[in-house]
């Protein structure tokens, strides 16, 4: 068993006989600002791991396949080894952080249709916005050609589409409405797309229903306090939802 | 006569008697990185008017039309006054400038195909760079609703790669490439598309075809020295040239 990665928030190691699997372990650290805020809280990683478990099995029943393959132990899941795209993709229902900043629109201002954007991942550049044409055009993509790579963001486009869609049925039937979130996609051995990565309160901003009240990063990001206390709640919620069966 | 707008290298007056005209003056500054660089030089506004008065001029016989109406004076042009759209577009045909910076990639590589890119003409924001999808959903486009900002932007997008290949062809004839350039539109009473603003060293980054001496503000920019030169050799080119008549 080797490590492979370790990144902010989660450690891969190899998993022995089994080469297309790999492990995916997560720690209790907390980072924002592409890691100059810096903390932790205990459990956190069995926390994320728990709700990043729950979500990723909703998402099968709404047809978004994941990396996930299976639980191990408490802290940690087997997930299938893929190519990363060097992308993040953002999805906003709301305008919220960052683009609330850049473009001067006040938190919360609802957009008149889902937005995806797309992030170069490189933290010495700390992860600049990159627009479709601009991926293509400097092929950003490893591998691919233009128009390949058109194919490519187009198909992630829609997918991003139906994961905002599924996701937000997911935090609604919680009690919180899903105000944007950050994903990351692969492809596996048979060049599918799939979700790899996680999403978490770390991942997702997430406003209840009725308080408005924040249950995800932006609580430790923004020194509000209560950041242990709003992820247990988050994964509390999902663990009793009986996922709106009649 | 009265002043009506201000801006960095520009001022805008009413024209007695015609309404729907306005006297844009060049003034003899230079500025850069958002205003925070100043500096000027002696006839600068006056080789940038009369340089983009050239351009103007050559670009109706690509097809291409813009605010242009007549000159008056050595420094200024009568235009017709367009209702601007808040953003500020950019055509790159190799990586230079900020975007270098941003992607960290090399100054000077080709790109696949041209690049459009659109930014959020606002000061205080450092005009920011935007996507067509958060143009739409964010609604930045005054008055228009998310279809008709999506047929405007598309419309921009065409007008962009229609003025780019109309630029490199009458920046070639003078013996220099076109490496990326930035461009404002707005439309006329009747609602249509115009080029807008100027066309000038100021607003492109010109690279001699033989020698790739900068023949443009990155020489104020990055203190290369001989700026004054470089205008007046960009306006001495375009005048002596014969728009590539046999």
């Amino acid at each position: 068993v080797t490590l492979l990665y370790e990144g902010k928030a989660k450690q891969v190691f190899s998993v022995s006989g089994e080469p297309d699997l790999v492990r995916m372990e997560f720690k209790d650290s907390l980072t924002a600002f592409n890691a100059q805020k810096k903390g932790d809280f205990p459990a956190k990683g069995m926390i994320n791991c728990q709700i990043a478990t729950l979500i990723f099995q909703k998402l099968i029943r709404h047809g978004i396949e994941s990396h996930f393959v299976r639980s191990e132990g408490d802290r940690a899941m087997i997930v299938k080894q893929l190519i990363m795209l060097p992308l993040e993709v953002v999805v906003r229902n709301r305008v919220a952080g960052s683009l609330a900043e850049r473009l001067g629109i006040a938190e919360g201002k609802p957009v008149r249709a889902p937005i995806v954007e797309f992030y170069y991942k490189n933290d010495a550049l700390a992860d600049p916005l990159v627009t479709a044409e601009q991926v293509e055009s400097l092929g950003l993509l490893p591998h691919l050609s233009i128009s390949q790579t058109h194919e490519v963001l187009l198909s992630l486009q829609a997918f991003a589409k139906k994961l905002n869609q599924a996701l937000i049925k997911i935090w609604q039937q919680v009690g919180l409405e899903l105000v944007d979130f950050k994903f990351e996609v692969g492809t596996d051995k048979d060049g599918r797309l799939l979700l790899a990565d996680e999403i978490t309160p770390d991942s997702c901003r997430l406003w209840d229903l009725k308080t408005q009240e924040k249950f995800d990063k932006d609580r430790f990001r923004r020194d509000l306090g209560g950041v242990a206390e709003a992820y247990h709640e988050v994964l509390r919620r999902l663990k009793t939802d009986d996922g709106g069966r009649p």
